[in-house]
């Protein structure tokens, strides 16, 4: 299993109901401004969606605000698609590890060189490492949060690298696929893409709007050039209008909005408290989104599976994490009763037995 | 325009609604077995679609018969990616044209070399050309029907061609995304891709099911090792949930099928006739599909564009495809009113006034 989310292999191809804490999706599901107004869909689906997205843009402007305009928003089928044709445009790149396992991926198949730089023991970023390495670098590729940590880049640390950058004509990607959950706490970096012309943020409406299954990821940059570079490669009506309409609607959806913010704030108190008073668990980092990384004891992350998938539960082994090992684990953020079945099998008599 | 469809920018962005003849929709709309299931769709849009689209490959083995399994077949967010990923494998390539103008779009993308095959005056394939041609070339892309002329393949004469590819390691695309309008006549390639490892077929559901909004097309191949260097330089989860499920119903929907094929069998003649029968068309030639490409007279395609235009009702000119020039206009077939309500505008005051 190379990534979360696959409860096909182990759950539905077995008829198994898995609940899933390997994939990092908000529990709440598709907001309902969305799943009412679905016949907009349904009616745009025969007719070709417009080449150039003009609509869809609109709603991103008005959705991120910090000035962007239509031009500074490259569209792709799901993030995935936009990491793809940035590395693609690369030659050297910087990757922190642990992280999502699709930049080191996308680089190694564009032949992009790639140089690490590993997380600090507490998973912060190592800011003096990652300065000095890309004066011989194109380009940095920087979680904010990070997957799968939970950190956040600090700012103030992170200013001499995008002066430096700025200045030497680099490129920094950084990757927000989970900024909605740091809430309006002012991490975001796309207030700074006007200021700095070397940011390109990426963006998706997979995990905060909970539709990994939609395919909708977006870029921003003040580089209006490397945007329509990317354009112009990409294939005609690459975003199919399901995406649209979930855009339209649900960017727009403020109570979904409001009720996401009061769920994560209470479940990843919750989860970090609980965790942390396990029996099993080193360690559960500091996290701004709605997954947590640990780190076990007395067990290690593939008997954790087993015991986990035996109850029916799937959870997110990290030894394939470069800079993580057997000893880490990734949970998912869910609901409280989702939160305390998990809990409850982690502390219970089967791990114990193991332990 | 580059396309037809694009009834965005004199259309929707202007408030005016446009009886769109550019595109090649079934007029038959969304069938009616995915809109009753989309809430099947809504329920999986908030999981990862499987990585593997086990299920979405059955449904396909299912339809296309002929012996093909699951490891026969790529998976594209639309067939423009696929043509994208099997042009950008090869060196050299071989273009009857007229044709659709992304094969030509990608070979320049990729640095493929071109060399033109062009029709014959009745927009046959000229297949002694083709097959010279090929003896220099890697590839050879070719419509079945054609797009925008509607001319299929003489399986009697591509056979020369087939063995000779075949036998030379060379690869012959068809692309059939209008295959299903030509009826259960065995004009389809899929049938041949097991005794001829050289076929790569392409498909779609974006023209016979009438949802080009939704983004879903594929390829068909014998040589699994060329589909499974695509599958590998593919995005994860390249194809939405919705495509998955349209996929699912409309494929099965034996109701639908029906009532497409009496309706295109019977609008087909009606136009053909009525086309024919105007003082402007000097040809509407014979056609396999849901369009007619006709040769003009005593107009050009800009301003017979301009006076469908005024009349709410958008063609498709086609002096950009490479073959063609400015005497040469695609009609798509829709339904009886609509049909003749272009036919009433093609032979009306306003043309005539103009001629």
């Amino acid at each position: 299993m190379e990534h979360g989310g696959d409860i096909y292999t182990e759950g539905i191809l077995k008829g198994k109901k898995i609940l899933d804490f390997s994939s990092n999706i908000n529990p709440l599901g598709v907001p309902l401004k969305f799943k009412n107004n679905i016949n907009e869909a349904l009616k745009s689906v025969q007719v070709y969606p417009d080449i150039k997205y003009r609509f869809l843009k609109k709603y991103i402007v008005n959705y991120v605000k910090n000035g962007i305009c239509n031009e500074n928003i490259v569209l792709g089928n799901g993030a995935s698609e936009i990491i793809d044709q940035v590395i693609g445009r690369i030659k050297s790149i910087c990757i922190p590890v642990p992280s999502f396992i699709e930049y080191e991926k996308n680089a190694v198949k564009w032949n992009c060189k790639i140089s690490f730089s590993e997380l600090k023991d507490d998973m912060s970023y190592n800011y003096e490492d990652i300065y000095s390495k890309m004066e011989f670098l194109d380009a940095l590729i920087i979680g904010n949060p990070n997957n799968p940590s939970g950190g956040i880049i600090d700012v103030s640390k992170f200013v001499p690298i995008l002066d430096f950058c700025e200045s030497n004509n680099k490129k920094i990607i950084i990757d927000e696929a989970f900024i909605e959950f740091t809430a309006e706490n002012g991490f975001d970096f796309t207030r700074l893409v006007k200021k700095y012309k070397c940011i390109f943020v990426i963006r998706a409406i997979t995990k905060f709007f909970a539709m990994p299954g939609i395919r909708f990821g977006y870029g921003i940059s003040g580089d209006i050039d490397f945007i329509n570079s990317i354009k112009k490669s990409q294939n005609p009506w690459n975003v199919n209008c399901f995406a649209e309409i979930a855009v339209k609607y649900s960017l727009s959806d403020k109570d979904y909005i409001t009720k996401s913010l009061k769920w994560i704030s209470e479940e990843r108190n919750f989860m970090i408290t609980s965790l942390n008073n396990l029996d099993i668990i080193e360690k559960a980092y500091e996290t701004y989104s709605n997954f947590i990384l640990c780190k076990l004891k007395y067990i290690d992350c593939n008997k954790l599976y087993d015991i986990c998938m035996k109850n029916y539960i799937a959870v997110r082994k990290c030894d394939n994490f470069r800079g993580l090992d057997n000893s880490f684990v990734r949970f998912a953020i869910k609901d409280r009763e989702s939160n305390s079945r998990l809990i409850n099998v982690l502390k219970g008599g089967t791990v114990k037995g193991v332990c």
